[in-house]
């Protein structure tokens, strides 16, 4: 149930009650930067608490949300929330909100060489953090599988030469002190683990931004579920990236329909990345450029310097100069969709 | 096998060719409008012809269209086909092209005055062609089924009377004299008669142009093996209105994805019906955006002055305000994607 | 509302209820073969029609179906209700109730040559029901679309040269005259045309039974409706033959899944065709097995004397000997699950 | 490539052909049980190597496996494997082969005596394996998650006590000792973690036998390749359960049409789970029959002894009495199929 206050109820009234029902065993989540208290109380409610509740002087609404998922549907904050990625030596971008924002980088980071040259590239499109994977998630055992800890090394640095904060899909609770050590500023949970409770309890854990990719066959409710585990301990990004369909044409058939309704059910970011979904690198600007036109907060996509040589997932990677199309377009739908592009980390760090 | 001839080619020569092939048996279809002459020769080819074609002085490239659909296939046209919709005392409105389209009206025509009232807000709104269904099919035999031939008939009079083309679906070969006496300017065919091949003849056979909805589970080869039904013999319009799968936030769910694919393999024009993907009223706007943004020539959507009293869909349907909205958003979208709108047939009229 | 009487109610108080429901502009359709009366009221009741209903003092029970299809639904049959195809110069099979049945031949009649001798294989291998496609559903219109009228009389032809009752597709409602004239015992009516609602209306005139394939994409409320627009006017026959899934192995994916829902929910027999679900011959056997352990009263299956030389669908063709197995197993599974098969039409002409 | 010897080729030129091959780099794997000896080779083989290989005197056959798995395609095997769970104070049940099994039990472990009681039921039946969830994948982190290890010990007790060997679903590689210290069998990988890389990596090191769930939205060849993580260590049975599809009368589809095809794409022996595909217990005995028609060679249900009392799916558990019939049931349909059941582990004690 969410409770929320008055405006001007005094702190001191909210921890009361608070103590109160963590008292009666019932966890009780804060909602971060609203003006009036807000308060998520997770468990099932005796009759005495919940008369008390409606009885309580200072709480103007007591809310149920749909599934039941406290922390993630709209009731538990009054305005959509801003995930801040990145700060230290780069940039903090603001995922959310009125700006929007392109991710972008190589599928794997493949060597020290490729993912400076493609950092550069990403910084000089103009877009707002990079990403590539340094554990790859592979059908076969016998597919390459990613570089490791290195790879999150060399990602980090990259980023660090642009300004550029660092988003890398993490698959084992047992590396998240790995990611941590690297200064990986948002991690990432691919489709194959949306529902893999483990590593998200664990991710959680490190308070870092998470980015939530949708499983391949997720209904939303699943999905938005999945958010409620990571969504107490840290802040959460959704990104679409195509479901499972009959279609054989594309890879997969990305759901643009539901992001309306995503908007009204949650208070996350949601992002799409087209690249996954269909799996043709010449149809992702159209579909980048649809899926900020139907509200999505940013798109992430795949940026390689030569795909024909890239380790993995070639066929779907853009080359700089379709980036800074990309990005431009992007501006372009942002504006006519009553936003802005968030200001690019390299443009900030231009003048030093 | 697709002929595409050097320009400038005389025409007696062009003529010669096709008679000889068509004394072989085999049938040959000319591409309209183009400079240089081009022609589909569908059929089995014997060594003999092919040989006689490849050493042919005037034919500069010869195409196997992927699919071995050579009417739908984009090697029979050099630019995307525009089909004109309408004239005679209406507007004629041309589909496909440099400019985006906005087809809306009632999910059925219910009464005189219901379509009377939706065309002017059609006109007014901006949009340019009526559409409005008579026949309706009906999951369960039980629900309305439409008032048939005198909802044609009021369909055809509400759009005259704004100078508005009007499309209607079409159920059954046997009321092709119906919609051609009330004047019907385009048939549609629904997604559940997609497949239905003895329509696709009968609908073929009156010349007029044709909006071919996608099946709820049609690949996109399927569909364009449909429209191959109907291409040699009148003008065809795609429409994409969502496919079936697992997820049930949605009706359907809107395959926008094949969009810029299916720009590569057709020339037809092809809309997007977010309506009927949806089912619902409030999200239609964006996924309106999504779909130009995408590449699509235009939207179909629904309007009703009073949704809660419409006899069929009322859900899905947009208030008159929110179809000049739609309409305004489209017109913006298409100047972002390098487009216009469509000059509203209501604009033309305004003098007179 | 189904309304079912007393056991022992006289005709008389039937019949004058039902004038008097006629008169207030509600249908009435009579339950056949039931020991006591029962009644499907169709249309919307009024509040004193529906309080005289519920004084009725005949009426033991009114069931509201629950998809609101008075005539598919359960509650309008105490029993599974049993379809009886053929007879004439033809055996009578009965689709339904304790018998499984073996529905066999080829997916095109080819020739007359063909057609007979697989109708003597089909015959042999003790199945009970000719199957044959004169009128192709064709994807491609470039594609063989079949012989026809002529088809159809080769087919019949073929059937009463060993007592087989026939069964061949109709597509067209403009068909209907030749199918009649020809003597096809059954109609069916194919997945892509399951929403056809002007073929199934034109269909149940015939007062022919039908059998009615579930539609690749279609739910099962939507295949039960489906029948509803038959079951007034004529027997049905409910085909499962495979929907689409994301799975590419196989062409299609059987639904056994819903079987046993479907015998809780409708009293019409149930087919299922493994073949067109796989579209492999060799695994048709063992999906067979499965449908008939499922609960279903029959299979159809495709057999061809030479499946190679087929015009269509040979890759899904049986040969006559493994035709000739699949019906002892047939038999197997029969016994097994407390069922018979039904007794073969050319055991039965055997003696004469 | 799977390298098959000539029948009495000694073991020292094996052996000598391995060490020279994993001295190139190669991974060698020995197919277990066969009467020749069989190797696969996993890596990339140069010219040089093939050419040796190609002229090796005593290996007569090289496969290339449809899907590059060496492992668990069917060219590593002359005939299907055979999985061994269980022994020690508990029967060892044999899954694949001539013999069909029955896994049984509850759920959830929800305490001492519910799985006592519950394992009594399932011996009694006659079924062969005990199942119970101690760590639950739950769609929502506020439902019901299990009893942890406390689970584990409790479910191990309760099958030794019936002499079942028993099975559990692990969900994190980090719970690995305390399935191996709780003396669980056989470890159960669920559907939503068939592609958990990390999780598949740590339970195959166990070297014990592992079910491997099709995952909703996976591909055959999804699975194979997940099967394929395990192979190399640990011996590994498939479970189907059902995928996602658009019906929604049922809450998954099971797919049993690509049982024969896996049959032929793989030795590993195929179990199917018809209780999580259908999530109605009524409908799970129709369906077993089914599976063990279409070739399974076991089925997985759930039973509990008051279903409406259970905490996590109390609508899909059997009673007792049901799952006798549905053993009695597999029985026969193993035995018309040409297997016989497994000898119950109970049946084995009962002298003692």
């Amino acid at each position: 149930m969410i409770l929320r206050f008055a405006h001007g109820t005094p702190e001191c009234e909210v921890q009361a009650l608070r103590s109160l029902l963590e008292e009666r065993g019932l966890a009780c989540v804060r909602s971060p930067e609203e003006r009036r208290p807000i308060l998520a109380v997770i468990g099932q409610l005796d009759a005495r608490t919940r008369g008390e509740l409606e009885r309580h002087a200072r709480i103007e609404e007591r809310l149920e949300p749909r599934l039941g998922l406290d922390l993630v549907e709209r009731a538990f904050r009054e305005r959509p929330s801003v995930v801040a990625v990145g700060g230290g030596r780069s940039a903090t971008v603001r995922v959310g909100g009125d700006e929007v924002v392109v991710i972008a980088g190589p599928c794997s980071v493949e060597s020290r060489a490729q993912v400076r040259e493609t950092a550069a590239a990403v910084a000089q499109a103009g877009a707002h953090i990079l990403r590539g994977g340094a554990f790859k998630p592979r059908t076969s055992p016998h597919a390459f599988q990613g570089l490791g800890v290195e790879g999150l090394r060399q990602l980090k640095q990259a980023g660090e030469a642009h300004g550029l904060p660092v988003v890398s899909e993490i698959m084992d609770a047992a590396d998240v002190p790995a990611f941590v050590a690297a200064g990986i500023d948002c991690l990432q949970v691919g489709a194959r683990n949306m529902q893999n409770f483990t590593l998200l309890k664990a991710v959680a854990r490190t308070g870092l931004p998470v980015v939530l990719k949708r499983g391949l066959a997720a209904t939303v409710d699943e999905w938005l579920s999945a958010a409620e585990y990571l969504a107490g301990s840290c802040p959460v990004i959704l990104c679409e990236r195509g479901i499972r369909t009959f279609e054989r044409a594309t890879r997969n058939t990305l759901d643009l329909t539901v992001l309306p309704l995503l908007r009204e059910w949650t208070h996350l970011p949601i992002l799409v990345d087209p690249a996954h979904a269909s799996g043709i690198a010449r149809i992702i600007p159209p579909l980048s450029r649809a899926a900020i036109a139907a509200g999505a907060d940013g798109v992430a996509v795949e940026v390689h310097p030569r795909p024909a040589e890239a380790l993995s997932d070639g066929p779907q990677a853009l080359l700089p100069a379709e980036l800074t199309r990309l990005v431009a377009d992007a501006r372009v739908m942002a504006a006519v969709t009553g936003r802005g592009l968030h200001e690019s980390p390299s443009a900030v760090r231009a003048p030093a």
